[in-house]
C-alpha cells in the first residue's frame, strides 16, 4: 500500500512515521525540498497545482490524503477523478477550507456556535460586526490558522484597523465576523470515522495558547487531556458532534473539531463550536504516546480502508509546543517520561519545531515532569 | 546529527524510526535496493566492503554504528581512522562477531558459561566434543545466527555428521564446541551504555524459539518480560554481567546477553551466559511499546551522546515474531492492544517479517490478547 500525502509539513512527517510499522508506504507532495516529512518519505518536489508534480506524485499510488486544509481542492479532485481514492474527501476538504462553509454546517447540525455573520468589504463588515457585536473576532474564510489572518474588534472604532490589515485576504476570500465568546477554556475533540462508518473518539483535550508574541502567540502551547472541566455529558456532547459532522459529510479520516467550553449561571458547562480541521491536529499530538493507537495511526488506518484502532486514553496526557526555540536536546532528554518529537525544522520565530508529550496515571504523577519541562522552556525562551 | 548505520535490515529500519523524533536523521548502506530501511531512509547501495560505497557513505556522517554483527570490522576501522566515531567500537564488533572472544571474556569476567572446546579440523572436533561431553552443541566461531550454522551432537556417532554440515564454514573460521546445558529458560538481557558511562538495563527477557521448521525452527518466536521465574538475585546478577562486558569493553550502545536460567538441585536459579549480540536484539522488540524510551532510541542516544532513557517496565509485555508469513493485516489490527510492527518485507519461509507487541499491568491482562494472536498466527501458519 502506498499512500500519497499532500504537504510535507510535521503532521505528514508523523503520519509516515506511523504508517511504516504497518507495512504502509507514503509518498509526499511539497514544495520546500527541507520539508520535515522529506527527511522520512520519499518526496515529490513540487507545487500543489503543478500539473506535472501532480502526475509524478500520482504514479502507482493506491490512496491519498493530505495533512493541511490548504491545498487546492481542484487537486484533490483531479486524483479521485483519475480512480486515486482521497480520504477525506473533496468535499470535506472544501468544507474544512471555508469557515463560512463550516459554521453553516454546524447551523444545519444544530451544533450551537458563536453568532456570525459574512463580509467582504468595509461596509458589509460595519454590518456585519454590527450584527454579531462587539466584542467579536473577524477571521478570513480561508487560509488563516494558528490565529494568522484573524483581528479582534472591541469597539467599532477597530474595524477600520481590523479591515486595513484584513483587506487584502478579504477582497479574494472573504471575511466572517463571529461573536466573542467568554469562555472558561478552549477545547477540542479528535475524531476517526473508517470507510466502513466505524467511529472513533479521543476525549476532549484542553488547549492552552500562548500569549507572548515571542512565544509564538496565538500558537497552541499546551494540551491537557482529558480536558479538566469536561464532565461526562460535555464529553458525549462532543462526540455526538464530531459524528454528526463525519457522518454527515461520509467523512474518512481524522477530523478535530474545536469548541469553547463556557459555563452558564446554574454552573452548566456548554460547548460552541468554533472550527473543524479536516487532518490530523496539533491537539491530538498527545496520543502518539498515551493511547495504544494514536491519531496519526488512525487516520492512516482510516485511509487504507483498516480498522480503526483503540482510543482509550488511561490515566491523563499533556503536549507541550516548542515554538520558535528548542532547549538543548541533552537538557530535554534528561527529563524523565517526556517523549520528544523533534520535526527536523530551522529555528524560526513562531514557527512550532516539535513537541513533548508527557503521559501518566494521574495529573499528580504527570505535574512534576511537566513543571520541570515549562521550567526549561521557559529558560531557553528567555 | 546524521548517522550512518552499516545494515539496512529491520534493526536498522526500527533505529531510524526511533531516531527520526530526536530530530536525528539516518543513512544505511546495504546491497539489497528493496532492504526494510531503504524504505524509511536514505540508502547508499553497495556491499560492506566496497571502498566507493564506504565513501558514498560516509560522507558527512557524524556517527556510524550496526545493525547486524555481521559487518566486516575492517569497514568500521575506516571510519573510526577516518574520524568518524563508531559505537559500539570495532573491538565490541570483533568480539561480539566471535563465540570463542566472547566466552573467553565471559571467563575473564567470571561470568558462568557452559564448557567449551574450540576446534577447526574432524579430529579436534574429536577432541572438543570430548572435552566438553556429550550432549553438546556444535556452532561456527563466526557468522551464525538463529540456529543457522549449528548442530547438536547427543553421540560422538553425530560427529562425523555434523562436520559434514559445517565443515566449509568450519575451515575458514573454526568451530566450538560447547556442553549442552539443560536449561529452564532462555533469557536475555537488554542493556545500554552511553558516552558517559551511563547504564541503563531492561528487565530479562524469556525467549521462546520456534520447533516446527515451517514456523522458523531455532528463531525466536516469542518473548515475555519481565522473564518468568526470574527473581530480583537473578535480575540483579543479569544486570551485573552485562555491566561488566559493557565495563570490559568500553561498550557504547545497546548489547545484548543471552543466558540460559537453571535451577540447582536446591531450586536456586543460575544464569549460564550463551552469548552476546553487539547491536539492539530482538528479544528487545517489546521495549518499543512498554517502555518510555525503547531500545532503539536508547542505542540512538548512546551512539548520539544524548542522555539515556528511562528502562522502567511498569507491568508486563510480550513479543510474537511473525516469520514466513504475516496474517493480513487486517485482521492483526483486529486485535485490541496489539502493536503491530511490520517490516516491509516479502514472505519467504523463514524470514521475521515483523512483529507485534503487547503491553499491559499483568500477565492476566496480556494472555487474552496473547492467546487470540497466536491462534490467528497458528491459522495463518496452517
Amino acid at each position: 500500500m502506498l499512500i500519497g500525502i499532500l504537504g510535507g509539513g510535521q503532521l505528514g512527517r508523523m503520519l509516515a512515521l506511523a504508517a511504516y510499522p504497518l507495512g504502509i508506504r507514503c509518498r509526499f507532495l511539497d514544495p520546500a525540498p527541507d520539508c520535515p516529512a522529506g527527511q522520512v518519505g520519499e518526496l515529490v518536489l513540487g507545487e500543489y497545482d503543478d500539473p506535472k508534480a501532480l502526475a509524478t506524485f500520482a504514479k502507482g499510488l493506491d490512496r491519498v490524503t493530505f495533512e493541511f486544509e490548504n491545498v487546492p481542492e481542484a487537486s484533490t479532485r483531479h486524483f479521485a477523478a483519475a480512480g486515486i481514492s482521497v480520504f477525506p474527501s473533496p468535499e470535506c476538504l472544501r468544507t474544512g477550507q471555508d469557515r463560512l462553509a463550516e459554521k453553516q454546517l454546524f447551523t444545519a447540525l444544530q451544533i450551537p456556535t458563536a453568532p456570525y455573520a459574512v463580509a467582504d468589504s468595509l461596509d458589509s463588515l460595519r454590518q456585519a460586526v454590527a450584527t454579531v457585536g462587539t466584542p467579536c473576532v473577524v477571521k478570513t474564510r480561508r487560509l488563516g490558522y494558528d490565529g494568522k489572518g484573524q483581528a479582534v474588534i472591541r469597539t467599532p472604532e477597530d474595524i477600520d484597523h481590523a479591515w486595513q490589515r484584513l483587506a487584502p485576504a478579504a477582497t479574494k476570500v472573504g471575511l466572517i465576523a463571529e461573536a466573542f465568546v467568554r469562555f472558561e477554556r478552549e477545547v477540542s475533540i479528535v475524531a476517526v470515522r473508517g470507510e466502513d462508518n466505524a467511529h472513533a473518539f479521543y476525549p476532549l483535550t484542553e488547549n492552552v495558547h500562548a500569549i507572548e508574541p515571542a512565544a509564538g502567540g496565538g500558537i497552541l502551547r499546551l494540551s491537557k487531556a482529558p480536558a479538566p472541566g469536561a464532565d461526562p455529558d460535555i464529553q458525549r456532547a462532543a462526540r455526538a458532534y464530531a459524528a454528526a459532522v463525519m457522518d454527515r459529510l461520509n467523512y474518512v479520516g481524522v477530523l478535530a473539531i474545536e469548541f469553547f467550553l463556557t459555563r452558564d449561571p446554574q454552573g452548566r458547562a456548554h460547548l460552541i463550536a468554533n472550527e473543524t480541521a479536516p487532518r490530523v491536529h496539533n491537539s491530538g499530538h498527545w496520543t502518539m504516546d498515551a493511547c495504544s493507537c494514536g491519531q496519526f495511526e488512525n487516520h492512516i488506518r482510516a485511509v487504507a480502508g483498516l480498522p480503526l484502532g483503540d482510543t482509550t486514553l488511561h490515566g491523563c496526557a499533556a503536549m507541550l509546543n516548542l515554538i520558535g526555540t528548542t532547549p538543548p536536546i541533552n537538557r530535554l532528554l534528561q527529563i524523565r517520561h517526556a517523549q520528544v518529537h523533534l520535526y527536523g525544522k530551522d529555528p524560526r520565530p513562531g514557527r512550532k519545531l516539535g513537541h513533548v508529550n508527557i503521559a501518566g496515571p494521574s495529573w499528580d504523577a504527570i505535574e512534576p515532569t511537566l513543571r520541570e519541562l515549562t521550567g526549561l522552556l521557559a529558560e531557553t525562551d528567555a
